[in-house]
């Protein structure tokens, strides 16, 4: 299993007026927490679009248990349960507060795609090389 | 079972540097698509507010089949299967663009809450009253 | 002079938790304004893309005089004063509710750029043709 | 003079189909800015709306120099030239890449604003406190 966290402030404009997060901006959270677990890794997703593969989403999941408020700096992880096989790779991901209480969890599934071709692509050996070793 | 339809057209804001509208972007066209249903039924969510009576969301899913592009006027669609029960109503949700192709799936889980007490709450009668008669 | 205007519903996703719309999502107002203000005209600037000429933002600036609130359908105003020159387009904006109140003004200065030198370019002279007639 | 900045990594969903971050996010880069900037003061934006003190936008503006890009960590400058007034407090906005490259500036003016009575007031004088040591 691999598992990655990073830290998120939540900003006044993902508020709504029910005085919450607005439920779509876990999704960029995710995606903060997401960048920061490959960056981990010694790679970038800025380098991966560099050398012609993205990473387009093909399905989200999320289920909001608390809500989240302005201010809060928010943890926000990203795990994989199963290395990625394919083109295909699956992400869990938890939000939890300051009191480490557990406000959404979320699924997001991508696929490595071609950018030129628009084909799927397996995921970049370099990437797989990084890891491979959480996974024995 | 109930249905509603809505036309958005995509704004170069809600794409991102993929060409693409950016995936959490959808959850905001099922939005407007709700209101836009609830509205159908000579009745407005804001007006429910009003009332007392919030809608939180506490689950969402999401499948992206192909993109959706920068000023593509996209249906968008707000389906209730089955006639909600006490506290929970349960949308399914698609978007189609202008060649009636399918881009998107999606089902979101809301909660009836009063606003003040902060508890689930049943579904006010006056919004019940104008579904009930399309599940007979 | 030119002036063109269109309706944008205010959605949920777009209030904050002062429970009215959050400042910057006027630019998104005022960008769907513009987009259809050269959809009246003929033209889209969709289709300018294609051609290869984007329109980069290099100013903007908005006054807010009353709040905008969930669910209000506002009328938003792009206007031309005067006939562009060169690589320099102006547009003046303003956001009425349906009281007819304004509620905000904006101003958003944007070039006619080359997508693929990245240097400025006069305005597509086909875009041109159709907004010198409303300057006599 | 008071000056404060902060850190902020671009995230995707942040930019558009143009590859750059859309122009009226920086309006958020902003809001993080300054409430970095209270914060080291020793204070927060959100102590503030629960003393009853809320701070509406009522004027903006902003010029692009240069674009900014995906996954860069930008550096948001927050900086008040004078000892705020009455009920209104101004401050500019800078951002730079991490080249110390100019990519945009930025006013933002803001009122103090009773939440209860929205009436304007006084910034609050545990925060004046804060900030006069700044102006001598």
């Amino acid at each position: 299993m691999f598992t990655a966290e990073t830290k998120v402030r939540v900003r006044y404009a993902e508020t709504d007026q029910m005085g919450v997060v607005y439920h779509s901006n876990y999704f960029q959270y995710f995606e903060v927490a997401r960048a920061e677990a490959i960056r981990d890794l010694g790679y970038t997703y800025a380098d991966m679009e560099k050398e012609g593969i993205m990473m387009p989403i093909v399905e989200v999941q999320a289920k909001y248990l608390r809500p989240a408020f302005y201010d809060q700096l928010l943890t926000i992880k990203a795990i994989l349960k199963e290395l990625p096989v394919n083109h295909k790779i699956e992400f869990h991901q938890e939000v939890f507060n300051e009191n480490a209480e557990l406000l959404a969890t979320g699924r997001v599934v991508l696929y490595f795609m071609d950018m030129k071709t628009k084909k799927r692509h397996s995921m970049p050996e370099s990437l797989l090389e990084k890891i491979r070793p959480f996974f024995h």
